[in-house]
């Protein structure tokens, strides 16, 4: 039977790739890299690098498909719908790579940055696939290192305050308030900045673009002072690269509710 | 000057450990092993092994100490005060391993299971030394595959559901209520099986224990049906070994709330 691994590899570092990573890496026959368009060429490119670093030999195939855009134009209301649209072209696609690139006993990989659990939908469509019965698979998750865990790990400070809890949301939901009943939340996916909403409360941000990276650039401190500077940083970067991806933790005084 | 490294090690297959974790194991000349009493040496003896099979001969040391017990005895009002009492005892004897046990130019490590970013003290332990100024020492924080990854990828599901939030959350929280404005809900440090209040609800529970260990066991299901089998598999294994370390996903359908 085909066999898919999910692998998550780390938010830009290669030495963060695990142990079973690598294994997974070294006993794959199809390498399936999905792109999402020029941009993010830089992003296939260290997806290639990191087989060429850990795979003795060229015992694998890449097989390089388009990913189809997700339609972002009619904004807020129209997310959800347009994501199901988006998965369902993108079930379509993978359901294609697995059953043609595939052999009867190959095994196949899906690259993942990051963690595979956040914001990611390889997993969701791989279940979509399967559910619709056409091609017979087997798949497994390897867990890696997320843009979250290497966030506060160069920032040497924890997601959570003693046993306190901690939010990870997406910037279009912190622009509709700060979420309920946490004072640490994590924000991802993130196009606008929204922390600038939160300037003038008494929160710390710790804020990375790039992490793990050559590129990587961190900046914290209470939000009033690093938040201007985060803008600045955040708009050469973006000038400089052509794209970011950035995250940051806001961490809240608990006084100030 | 001394240096440390606060090394994440996954949360109990040796095989998540990171190419970064490795390489920081061998560069380390003294590890610091604390010890939380009998029930807890099944995981000294995983870190020895970890040590074992990643470090080629014997360039290391190991020092190990016996962590202060918590005072849980007072219940949750006494809670904070006790963890601040209990941190700052901590305090003193990591102050004095760095300070007795490194040389100069020597680099110490300490190794947190899962990621030191989750429900961990030694980062805001390790501030809190370098804060009192009597002894000279960098550190810096390798993150490590949580508990929390480790779940969810072998459930092969995601934390959260498209564009949603996620909150990570302790078992006492959990008590309390159902976290406000969010439908996924990760609880870690549950004594009680808070999940078995929710029974009645609309919920899916993917439940993991001793995960990435040779004992690991997992579960899920909607939570009617799951929650009895869930609180036998614990009772039966808690037995069985002496003590359990398990964490659950909650996943509410949202038209339950
Ligand atoms: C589609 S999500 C994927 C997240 C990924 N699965 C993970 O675990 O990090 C993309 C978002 O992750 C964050 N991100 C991913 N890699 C990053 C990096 N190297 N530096 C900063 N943020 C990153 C950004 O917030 C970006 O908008
Ligand atoms: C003090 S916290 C440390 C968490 C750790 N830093 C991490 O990232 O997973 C201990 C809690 O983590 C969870 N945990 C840690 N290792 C686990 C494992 N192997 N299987 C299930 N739960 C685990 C349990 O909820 C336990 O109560």
């Amino acid at each position: 039977m085909r066999k898919i691994h999910v692998i998550g590899i780390g938010a830009g570092d290669p030495e963060q790739l695990t142990l079973q990573a690598v294994r997974a890496l070294r006993s794959t026959d199809v390498f399936f890299l999905l792109d999402k368009g020029e941009v993010k060429s830089d992003l296939t490119r260290l997806r290639k690098d990191m087989l060429d670093a850990h795979i003795p030999g060229d015992s694998y195939r890449v097989v390089e498909a388009r990913d189809p855009e997700r339609d972002r134009g009619a904004g807020g209301a129209a997310y959800s719908p347009a994501v199901g649209d988006w998965r369902s072209a993108r079930a379509d696609i993978y359901e294609r790579l697995i059953a043609q690139e595939l052999g009867e006993d190959d095994t196949g990989a899906f690259l993942v940055w990051g963690d595979p659990a956040l914001y990611d939908s390889t997993l969701g469509i791989l279940e979509e696939v399967q559910g619709r019965g056409r091609v017979a698979f087997t798949y497994h998750v390897i867990p890696g290192i997320s843009s979250v865990s290497a966030l506060v790990a160069r920032h040497r400070t924890g997601l959570n305050r003693v046993a306190r809890p901690v939010q990870i949301t997406t910037g279009r939901r912190l622009a509709e308030g700060f979420p309920e009943g946490v004072d640490d939340v994590v924000v991802m996916l993130d196009a606008h900045q929204t922390f600038r909403q939160y300037a003038d409360h008494d929160i710390d941000i710790y804020w990375g673009a790039y992490i793990g990276t050559p590129d990587e650039i961190l900046a914290s401190g209470p939000i009033a002072e690093a938040a201007p500077r985060i803008e600045r940083l955040r708009a050469e970067a973006r000038e400089r690269k052509g794209w970011i991806m950035d995250t940051y933790l806001l961490r809240r005084n608990p006084g100030e509710r």
